[in-house]
């Protein structure tokens, strides 16, 4: 059986110390392979390599960086097929959305790319009289990241290619769910040119996590996963310190006004409610109808879309839904059910007990639609990670408002309608930190910064975007003044007039 | 005795739970007033009295917030010599001097003057077709400040003009030692026209610290003062699900080189080293001379110049250094100097056992100098915080930078040469956030942002200067797409073409 | 009777040479003063003034020059009536629309005091290895302006205080219409601080321009006028070596939609048609509305408004619209309202034959609302700037936008909706400089920058905001490296291991 | 025969009324091909093609723009060998060093892979109550750019794929002397993906030069040449509408200073004196040495530098310097050596009459070095062009920095120096664009942005990096406020609150 180990300073390698845990595939649940789980010992080396590589790279021009990213790209584009059929072996998600996954991926790595660009720094001339200052957004070292099993390709390149390019060095600590695709990624920035060293790989688990949160050599740390953990890599990393930006849970909110187009806003529903599972912290999980009107043609479409939905293997393109992650996740989706069902919410389509042929022992769920969900509900406090949508009722606007901002994350949200001044007082005062307008995944463009709000987000600074090259920075101020009386006053007195 | 006691909701009150302490001037140590020290009753009365007023403040449009700024400085200007008055009665530092904190703190209301160029969010046509996202940098709600002794007046308006020009309200505890100016600054605020409730004072020690720290409604503090204390406030305002910058210590080292212009540096460096006493986080405390020749001379020059320094009551500008803030830190820098030479450093100048005729109960202690420190040494690895320059001396430049590099704080440092490459491998190497070439206090100017690197500097963002309005804002980001078939389409079917 | 000279070198002059011209308040057409018309000699002088004084201006660090214009801001505010009154009796307009236009040019001062801000340049490290890059915006020189009688206060604060806190020194030439303000506004300058010499005022005709075009030691001008002299201004100055922006006419058409609030739209109407008598380069000229019912309701509803307008001295401020600027002007309006007549448009309210009781000889006309106006009359191709409102009628938004875009200019446009995919469509694809939505007079913030396209304006560079900072520097890029085996390396051999 | 047509709408072509001009090889003077020259309707065609492919490729996504500069920069890095064999058998430079010049061209296409970035628009909430306010960076429509011989590949590419890039469509014309690599690249081009229509290319003389600057489709013009044409096509483009750039002429000066590390200056000159034959417009073409002692000793070194340069034929990378790019330019600036001589200057080192055994009838010419040169000999008011370094002696820097602040051109200019001081006055106060500190050729990489002062550049925005967006884009405004009473409040109405 095939051993997923670890890159440690430009070599595949795997250690004695490393514990071991099985890889299966979520359509099937076969074994496909074993992941090792770094020891202690096996991440120290990884960060050892990493902080010796670091001077060498630091001191690289940023323009010679960026061109490391020009090619990553390229091969990233090149072996695309292969890193996708990665992700859906492991994840479970359908191939073409696994695309999508990785294309957003591969923008992260595009914008990358303009590094020189975006580490300019400020000059002022006369801050005093000829005195000037400056600032430079000097790399920080070592850096980690910490990443989650919904988005095995995407989110390790929202942080690596940009830490690598601001002149740091790396640490990847991917999912041990489906570390596959990350590592070969990861290979193919070697492959691209990037030094041994300033890109590493290790799997693990706690063990890595906390290695990785308590070695003084790490200056930052970029997680993403549930909120306790975030909370935890947050206050643990901090005290250690070093700077942490993680990134925590989700329950997004579409309010869907009388005036929205509904055929529109169901259709953006479906792929945002059910695409990948509901296993994205940008699903839409919540529909908050205004008017009860609008709540039931909203129902009745919905219902229309979901008969139609094809779920199935990954590797068939024609399905729109796949397996979920794991069983246990599995297990707990169905949970949340019976839990919203007990808690008196309406369950207008029950996607249990699906039956995959071909696939009987997969991971699969069908669809579920919750009506009449209400704010205290634990399917609507938690965050299920399936593919449940709950719809909510609301009289107004700002009822519906107050049920988004009332929640405890505050990732994204999006308003349907046609009317500019409802779109403008909800984007202006909804507590969240990514709108949609019409939108239903409003997650930014790759030259725009992905975070949220409340307990979604720990930290200050947003992922990717102009807000990772100042997360992967620091600032230094210089301030300089040069003495008179040199060179240039000298060559005077050296030359007279009737030189 | 007058009683100083807090700036809530518009009005200057005392409450009956709130402890109380004496405020001496250090020339005299006469008693002048007391300060009431708030319970966490009244601090939660403030806390209460800014989230009350923040929602009328952040719709406020920032122009309108910056012209209170303007008027803000006018008042400033107009009360100048006031303002010094109170600093120089707590603090004793020299009039002139306390001036000159004044500008600088000025400067940082100038720099809020311009918030609506600072709030520019990015906005980007066409992310996708016919699709626009923006970036907005909203406010964050209640904020809190906490400021230390040494510049009673300039750190306070660090933080809330800018934050409160962001659309924030704001609760300052100023430091219990010297609060008059800080809260005579705040009420020339309201003067301006900030509306009861957006800044308020409370006075205090640890109790309306910790309160602050973990009140759920601030959503940010700010905290200069000691790396311990600093340290105590990242880790527990973070932990309570805050944003965080906290300043603390410093020990910031000058190297000199032989081919530095010598009469310049040590000019700088007896205003870096001994003005305000050394009371001063950006104070230059060391002097790494590389060469002996260099240190020799050194030496030399700055003892003739120690020789003409005059010390006295602060209201007098004839004087260059007033006394120490109180009696118990001069014992403190006593200490620091006995433990010097026992540990073997040459006192080359002993300012202690210093009288001030008519002043003969202050503080005092006259300018020190040690020569031969060496790195493990204590009054090299702590800050004193006292008039006392410590002489290192180093073989090469880059043994010097090593001193620098391995000092567990990195807040500001200088050079001080003529040879333009020696600058610049300085400033690109040094592990210290601000840098000086030529330039003995390398404090950023106001429209740059000033932060240490290494331990002191807890958090991501610099204070003042751009950086602040990132600190004082979260970034939003919105995404927009319209759905066609309204109103532009429709009138051509309303209308058609023989109409 | 009153004489109106120049400002030179700090001076109040008026010159042998110079010719004369009179000033009559337009209400009465009474002579209130004569304004002298400024040789070549006396333009030279000032050229040579502005000369002299550029390069200590230009060295004095810019934060020292924007507290002059923080200085210059609070001079304005406290002489705002009498600059106002000068604005009434010269230029008719209405008190308080006065007060509106000099607030407008306050802002633009209160922007030129965020110039240390503005002037950043970009800094990049290791553009190579070891080599450094940053751009600098340095001052041109001397800069003139040239501006128009309808905005006398606030064109000329577009102008000068960016170009001078940039570091230039300046000329200007206002209207020789209504001089008075502008003059009295660049002495405040000079009370503010201002250098003699940096700022320069000379009154004149085409003789004053001429000079300004040709003299060599101009480096930039500034015009605002009509499309005619803003080419002749833009070609002139060009071939002479000078930067040019040169802004133009304007027809401003609001487009109204169906869905559009009437109420509202009609309000918003009266004042940007009527205002100032139209006498506005951003005025709303042209009303197109998208459909006959529209255009039927907004008919009925202009006229209910236009009955209840005020018209009479401008020092009332209960009237809504004072007199023309000129007999002559006024003339050439009537003119323009016959033509109309002539070409077919139906006049639905005359205002012609007004009299003003006890401003009898003043230059009044009432407001006028055309309708069934057509693309190809004449009052529709020509800027006609005064009281007359046309309205157009078109089937479709497509038809409406085509009549805006088929026009030669291109200033600013609106629309009226509510519709969000209207406004985004009109918005994005409109092809003139500045759109409002749902906002009339769509003239930008003080903060970002004005300009029209199309023969609007000439020039790649719009007026005041961001843009001017870029007008009034030039970019200097430095691209620095240092040999090594300097001093640094060099101490290493003068004091070896053994030292 | 080789014929070289044009690029018109996707096609290669050339058309009936097309006349021709001979292409030879420098190094041998023998014809390789023929190029048509565009008549008046062949250029037409491209314009029409142009202005056809502008509104789709206008609302084409940034990224989308993006990714085919991303593509153009790999075809270009895998054709690097062919377009450089074009360019040497065209213009005669060594083929590495036309692959120094593809290098940099390059660069601008990487620059231009940023365009999501640079593209951003300013966005202001709340500039009123409830007013957002926003600007966007449109493209212009058809932009032209007219490229000199001297670098055939590198200046087309600083224009057109940022032009293309902003959204615009391009027509191009480059030197008819050697357009076949210019042409290969556009073809690189649609290869791409560019759309047909979006870039043409028109091979042509002053016919299409005029054609280009009067149709009033064209919106922009780019042009580099020398300073009288610049002058021309400035003046002409602008009093027919367009906006226009011109870089111009320029005679680059090297301060060398007495303290300057000599052997480095020395080995900086000769690559920046003497490279590609010193067509190049940021050459050093005169060395003011500061001292009678540098420039003996300049002198000196130069001439051992000198003795053991390699002439000969381009396609062999062991020659440092290939022929002249035709016969009749090396007789010109023979012309100008007999000149310097007639004029007193002295000529050291005499390139004349070189012969390169095999390559008899190329047009080579030898490094010549004058000595002695004076400001008013014509071997220092005229731009040379070819192999001739100018050596002035100074007695002081400011005398030295006069000399080159005197001349009409201000292209380029270097220090060399040790000294910080020396260095910050020099590049604060020469009146150059573009200044390097020790560095010879102080290009500005393609992130900052080239252009001269005085008389080298005629426009306001430089070329390539963040001024070339700013040209090819024109800034459009838009003001935003929505009428409340819409769908928001209108639902409170309709579900009251016993609903």
């Amino acid at each position: 059986m095939n051993t997923i180990g670890h890159l440690i300073n430009g070599e595949q390698v795997n250690r004695e110390g490393d514990r071991h845990q099985d890889i299966a595939n979520p359509s099937t649940n076969e074994v496909s392979a074993r992941v090792c789980l770094a020891s202690r010992a096996t991440v120290d080396e990884a960060i050892a390599a990493a902080q010796a590589a670091y001077p060498a790279w630091r001191n690289t021009p940023p323009i010679k960086r960026a061109r490391l990213m020009f090619r990553l790209k390229d091969l990233l584009e090149e072996n695309a097929e292969k890193i996708c059929e990665l992700i859906t072996r492991e994840h479970g998600k359908v191939f073409n959305d696994a695309m999508g996954e990785l294309r957003r991926g591969i923008e992260n790595v595009e914008y990358a790319c303009s590094i020189p660009e975006l580490l300019k720094g400020e000059h002022s001339k006369n801050v005093g009289p000829a005195i000037d200052s400056w600032s430079e957004f000097q790399p920080l070292g070592v850096c980690a990241g910490i990443t989650p099993f919904n988005f095995p390709a995407m989110v390790p390149l929202w942080m690596w290619p940009m830490a690598v390019a601001c002149g740091n060095t790396f640490v990847l600590k991917p999912s041990e769910r489906d570390p596959s695709s990350a590592l070969f990624i990861a290979q193919l920035g070697l492959e691209a040119g990037i030094p041994a060293g300033v890109l590493n790989v290790v799997n693990g688990d706690k063990e890595a996590v906390d290695t990785l949160l308590t070695d003084s050599r790490v200056q930052a740390v970029s997680f993403v996963g549930s909120t306790p953990i975030a909370e935890y890599v947050y206050t643990t990393g901090n005290a250690n310190g070093k700077r942490v930006q993680a990134f925590g849970g989700a329950k997004n909110h579409a309010v869907v006004m009388p005036d929205a187009d509904l055929d529109n806003a169901v259709n953006a529903l479906m792929g945002a409610a059910y695409g990948s599972c509901g296993e994205r912290c940008m699903a839409i999980s919540v529909a908050v109808a205004v008017g009860d009107a609008t709540a039931d043609t909203l129902i009745e479409k919905l219902k229309e879309q979901i008969a139609k939905l094809k779920v199935g293997d990954g590797m068939d393109n024609g399905n729109d839904m796949g397996p979920l992650v794991t069983r246990a996740h599995k297990k707990k989706v169905e949970g949340y059910i019976a839990k919203g069902l007990e808690e008196g919410a309406e369950l207008v389509v029950d996607g249990r007990g699906l039956t995959v042929p071909g696939f009987e022992s997969g991971n699969y769920l069908g669809a579920c639609l919750f009506d009449k969900v209400t704010p205290e509900m634990t399917i609507h406090s938690d965050e299920i990670f399936g593919p449940v949508l709950c719809v909510m009722r609301a009289k107004t606007m700002q009822e519906a408002m107050d049920i988004v901002d009332a929640h405890e994350y505050g990732n994204g949200t999006c308003i349907f309608t046609r009317d500019g001044e409802a779109a403008r007082y909800f984007s202006d005062n909804i507590k969240v930190g990514m709108v949609g307008i019409n939108v239903p995944l409003p997650v930014p463009v790759a030259y725009h910064s992905f975070g949220g709000w409340k307990r979604s987000l720990f930290g200050d600074l947003h992922a990717y975007g102009p807000d990772s090259v100042r997360f992967y920075t620091k600032r230094k101020s210089v301030t300089q003044r040069w003495p008179a009386s040199g060179v240039r006053e000298g060559v005077q007195f050296t030359f007279p007039s009737n030189g």
